[in-house]
């Protein structure tokens, strides 16, 4: 994912040495093609997975994981931070704390969705702390559901998700992973990846 | 779009006169085969128009968005509801009324997304009284950008939206138009697209 890297590089702002900015790509503005090359490769990175389903998180796993889905051609579901009137019965429900936003989210999807037959791929936009990744698992749990691991648009790997990850035995593969943000610079895990 | 019309009438619930579950392919979980359709059909009826830019608002309209960005070969801005950290400055903003959640929203999109020298086409998943529309297309003027028309994948044409935003001389492209949902059956506007 060499485009990744360099458009982390070129567009991504370090806000301070927890957070990256990515909105001009990732999690306001979209580049579509960026987008369908992430699906491309989360769908080879997990290709002898008999994966039925992806799962994710609203907003900004939806475009990733949309195209994830359409590459595997399997159906995508969000878990939605808010009820609407039209999710109103058989609803599976976790709590989630957003590191970037300081609040706890319930989120929840309808378990006519997702089922014990199922195998999910989880998709998200960032790993930091894990606690979307961990309230999906709870969810993929609750619906009886198989998790064939996690796939991670940006890990900020100086945060401990992807150990916590680990150790119940997910695997994670992440696309880009941020060592540090210290000094207002990305510095990366693969350095060889430039 | 007869594949969709066929999706409404299999899939979709009428909850009740005026709300019409869909989250089996739509709003909640997505089949991304139907999605790409409604990208390559939006892309298909705005053909003519130099679009350099979608906008839509999370969450459900994303995934319609950006199948449209990815045919037409264009960026996709998404309007937000919550403000992440990382959305500091340069806000463009107002004040959206949901007709399902019967809640109001600020929702805000980077003024450094979309730009004076910007032609958007707004896409959204539903059109019913019109507020959504009216709040991108409110945003979109505030950036001093142009619009070439809202492309809508299930109208409600029994409530106002379509009417009050052609007062504007805005363009809607819809399609599927529901003309009633009473007696729990979706009535289509066009009966011979089947």
């Amino acid at each position: 994912m060499k485009r990744l890297y360099e458009t982390i590089l070129t567009e991504g702002t370090v806000i301070n040495d927890n957070v990256l900015k990515v909105d001009s790509f990732l999690n306001h503005g979209i580049n579509p093609h960026l987008m369908k090359e992430i699906g491309e490769e989360f769908a080879d990175r997990f290709k002898d997975e008999n994966i039925t389903k992806i799962l994710t998180l609203e907003s900004s796993g939806i475009a990733p994981a949309l195209m994830t889905s359409l590459v595997i051609g399997c159906e995508l579901v969000f878990a939605r931070k808010r009820q609407s009137l039209t999710m109103i019965d058989n609803l599976i429900s976790t709590t989630v704390e957003s590191y970037t936003k300081k609040q706890k989210n319930t989120i929840s999807v309808s378990g006519d969705l997702i089922k014990p037959h199922d195998s999910l791929l989880i998709i998200d936009d960032f790993l930091a702390n894990g606690q979307a990744a961990k309230g999906l698992i709870d969810i993929a749990q609750q619906a009886g559901s198989s998790i064939v691991g996690i796939g991670i648009v940006i890990e900020k790997s100086f945060q401990p998700g992807r150990s916590e990850l680990e150790k119940q035995g997910i695997r994670v593969e992440s696309l880009a992973r941020i060592a540090s943000l210290t000094n207002n610079q990305v510095q990366f895990e693969e350095k060889t990846c430039l």
